[in-house]
């Protein structure tokens, strides 16, 4: 490489010509072809970006000068102009960089982040702590198109929009909506794109911007001269660079969706991949291919979205980056009569913690929420997907089910289709195990009536529920001395730990499927176990945090009685980045040996 | 009354004539006046909407048509034409009508709700079920314009902007910010007023809306005529209404934000009030006003805004109703060297939820949360404060502290301006017990080194924070047999039970104020209990949900060992409406007698 391998910090890039910079441009996305193909990664956002990253650290001053960037997952080509060339080259993998921003990898980087529409909002308070300290440096914003539609994004917009001092905020268009009919934001932005920046109604000024636009964001010298222009402007202003998404990679440009992300190797050349021929199938497609009264709403996570989309669009409702709205719109299309079911990852549906509560469950409407990907995971610090227990388990009126494989989770699927009130189910399509072959017994359930409680209005009682639902346990088998919980996934695990306790000690083990995480049967399960009544100790495994989280509440009642003994095992409550899963079982003492061990010990000192 | 008492739902209005449609508007106001000067209420938002909610059910025909009214504490108007004017002569109290909409009241109320920025996400889910059910209706969101700024209601207007529909946003604008020179989306609202809604600059035109003016929206026809427009457009269409904040009465009209809420009663006349002359300076406005590096960033509650807005305001950031954001800006101002404050309200920091983790403690920046308010209190349904410790507590990073009194709370305000990591404290201002004029001793903590996990990456490892820190409880009192923790607010309760299990069954108690809601230092803990070793049964007391809370974290790892009984006491994971506190109490066995007994008829049992 001509230049790139000499660019230790953006200071380098100062010195080059524009003719050098587009050869800057060639490089990086070379790199970044070279190692994204091998190991996956986020490919449109990254080759789309290259020249704007550049035309930033051309222009301004960083880290001096405050570069925020939304996301984080389109920050490589920044990386690469930051000293990180080398780290990139493990990208991804061990002694590598981060896929995202990270403040202990850089000094470029001012904050770690991951999940969208937040960095208009944390580049607001580098401003304001800018004018209060009377400090002089630049603060900019970098947002995608596709995070925009975020409801902390636009609330960034508003505030941002209230500075009298030096703001930039670039947003990236990658043309996230090509449909000529688009309404919304998305409407706004074409028509500016397509009166080149003229059009009178304008989202930006509308929030108090300045407003530039650059045609063509991948012709460097247009971003440079605009960026040149808005950075001694001393009150907000929006910079609107289009890009070409995947810029660089025929098949990425021309697929944009399809490219955003690609966890598979593929050929560099001509995008051959295993992972965009794979059937994405599965129970829950089916599912809702199957009920013509069902309708899906995704807040911008095309987790299955292509399939639905193409097979039944009028039941797919795909919100965009918006999960406080996805939820209030199931809540509507619930008190509207029509069974709405939310999918959305562990994640992000945190982002509608007020919402499930004041929206849906305070109103008691029968939607659903399919929560994917919950559970402990070698992911990023902003991926890490253990506190949904945690989270929803302590809303009143909701319902969290916990399925051990995909057998069950079918079951769920359909015992929610009738069900009168807010549920939740932790999606578990595992269906590999022997155990998850064993005949999975019928939802077992009780409805009773609930007294309600005097308000002093008239007429309110009725926001209270006006049942309480309570749901049998699968108990696997019985044995003397331990019951063991197994929630979800980890009922395998429960099963497993059972045998070895069992293998090494002569326990005899009672294992238990709660099946819900909330609204279990006790009074069944104290019957049940007091059949047995000799246990003494009491396990709770669980594929998520222990504080707040399911184990501490199973037994909470058990503690009170003298003659019990309760262990919790489940996640440490802390932000893990990238750590090797067998590691994270580990450190949380969660690997079967590790269990069974503890439990021995415990156990002898009885 | 000529007309009101005669309107028994909306049909009634109908066959009015516009000059007797002006005569109901007076009705109201008298009727509204005579109530809330005596009970307080919502003031200014009700007496603005008069002729709009007029209008609204005079063009529309309720319930078939769908309105849905935001935040809804603006809804007494609608609840006086549909049916309700029986019950809103007990306004507020005893067999009265809720101040916010209710499903059960009515049935042209369609949602529980009392969070702003909700109704169009809600009216979206309404209208994509009547488009998907093939029905003929209208759907109407009522929004103010102080809800406009917050995301779920900005994530709203891009989702409704795509319908090809029929769905009617109908703005009702209070002049939220009459300041000339307002940025952000309030500079537009006044660039739309000014130029009688003709400025090409349009938020709502840019989210894909059609666009109408109503010049003075407290002439009821020129309301009726813009909806008569709006009715049968087959797209999503704006009605922006420019309303008089308090119309028709001098005081509130003069005093806009002022009269926006009145607890204590007032002069119908004159608006003489004790409320508006009480002095809102203590603990918080004092340590602010005392410390000129710290800023406070308040989400558009104004708790205390008042006082700081005059005597610092280059320190008193208010982001509007935005939450999100709010968290987002003191995250950035923290991670660039500006120690800030969120001050929020129990009930609302919620809506922050992912930004709590992502922006802020994800990132470990030294920003401090003041919730307010948290704890079991008389409220609706949808100011229920009582979930903020099962909520926070089970963040990572974050110490959650709990002061006992006003002192204590001081206490926590200094120490938290130094440190430097996430610090929330749940505001408790209490100083008028006996108790709380005991020593209280100094914050006694241990920093440890923390031993960083080893991730996939270089670098990273500081994602978590270095150290841990470890708050010292206090121990008020020791005693042989029990243990009584209590926590906050609720430290005075656990006094008292100790008094009266002592006075009752001669039982020794030992009291704990654990200090902190997290972190608490459990190997002291352990250590000084040890002491008096024979002691058996654990209480825990707090004022906030059980499930997910402190008590059931604390004595987790106690319920371990053999010897240990455990008893939670706080409250059942359920929305209440106006339930009497004293009825709270019993409900939930939190009064200190039923306490008491409970502990020692379960300590007679050991």
């Amino acid at each position: 490489m001509a230049y790139l391998d000499k660019i230790q910090n953006p200071e380098d890039l100062k010195k080059l010509s524009i003719t050098q910079l587009k050869e800057v441009a060639s490089e990086i996305r070379t790199v970044m072809l070279d190692k994204i193909s091998k190991v996956g990664g986020h490919v449109g956002p990254n080759f789309g970006i290259v020249e704007t990253a550049i035309a930033l650290h051309y222009v301004f001053e960083s880290p001096k000068d405050k570069i925020v960037w939304d996301v984080s997952h389109q920050s490589i080509p920044h990386k690469l102009l930051t000293g990180r060339l080398d780290l990139f080259k493990n990208f991804h993998i061990q002694d590598g960089c981060s896929p995202f921003t990270n403040i202990t990898e850089s000094p470029h980087d001012h904050f770690n982040v991951g999940h969208t529409s937040t960095s208009v909002s944390l580049a607001c308070g580098i401003a304001y702590a800018r004018d209060f300290r009377k400090q002089n440096y630049k603060v900019i914003a970098v947002l995608g198109d596709g995070s925009l539609s975020g409801g902390e994004a636009l609330e960034g917009l508003n505030i941002a929009g209230y500075l009298k001092s030096n703001f930039i905020l670039l947003i990236n268009d990658n043309e996230f909506s090509i449909d000529p009919n688009a309404g919304g934001l998305y409407g706004n932005l074409q028509a500016l794109r397509t009166s080149n920046g003229q059009s009178p109604v304008n989202l930006f000024k509308a929030f108090g911007f300045e407003y530039y636009y650059v045609k063509d964001g991948n012709d460097v010298q247009q971003v440079i001269d605009a960026l040149n222009i808005a950075k001694d402007i001393q009150k907000p202003v929006v910079i609107h660079v289009h890009n070409k998404k995947g810029k660089g990679l025929p098949y990425a440009e021309q697929h944009t969706e399809l490219w955003h992300y690609r966890v598979s190797p593929f050929d560099p050349v001509t995008g051959e991949t295993a992972d965009l021929n794979k059937n994405d199938s599965d129970s829950t497609i089916d599912f809702i291919l199957a009920n013509p009264d069902v309708v899906a709403v995704v807040p911008g996570t095309p987790l299955f979205g292509r399939t639905l989309q193409q097979k039944c669009p009028e039941r797919y409702i795909d919100v965009g980056i918006a999960e406080q709205s996805a939820v209030a719109v199931a809540s509507g299309l619930a008190a509207s009569g029509v069974k709405a079911y939310i999918c959305a990852a562990s994640s992000f549906i945190q982002r509608a913690y007020d919402q499930i509560m004041q929206d849906w469950t305070m109103n008691n409407t029968p939607a659903t929420l399919l929560v994917f990907g919950g559970g402990i995971y070698t992911s990023d610090y902003s991926h890490v997907s253990m506190y949904d227990i945690a989270m929803l388990s302590n809303i009143p009126n909701l319902v969290y089910l916990s399925p051990t494989c995909d057998a069950e989770y079918k079951m769920m699927l359909e015992f929610s289709k009738k069900a009168q009130f807010p549920i939740a189910i932790r999606v578990c399509q595992d269906d590999e195990s022997e155990i998850d072959k064993r005949k999975i017994p019928p939802l077992e359930y009780q409805l009773n009536t609930v007294k309600q409680p005097k308000s002093l209005l008239k007429n309110t009682t009725a926001v209270y529920p006006n049942i309480s639902f309570m749901l049998k346990p699968e108990i696997y088998q019985q044995g003397h001395d331990i019951v063991i919980v197994g929630l979800g996934k980890f009922f395998k695990k429960a099963v497993n730990v059972a045998r070895i306790v069992k293998e090494k000690f002569g326990c005899e083990v009672t294992v238990i499927n709660p099946r819900s995480i909330t609204n279990v049967n006790f009074l069944f399960l104290s019957g049940a176990l007091a059949i047995k009544s000799d246990w003494q100790l009491l396990v709770t495994i669980e594929d998520g945090i222990v504080d707040g989280g399911f184990g501490q509440k199973f037994f909470a009642h058990y503690a009170s009685q003298k003659e019990r003994v309760v262990l919790n095992f489940g996640a440490k409550k802390e932000y893990t980045d990238f750590i090797p899963y067998d590691a994270l079982m580990e450190r949380y003492n969660l690997d079967d040996n590790s269990i069974a061990n503890t439990i021995i010990e415990r156990f002898k000192k009885l």
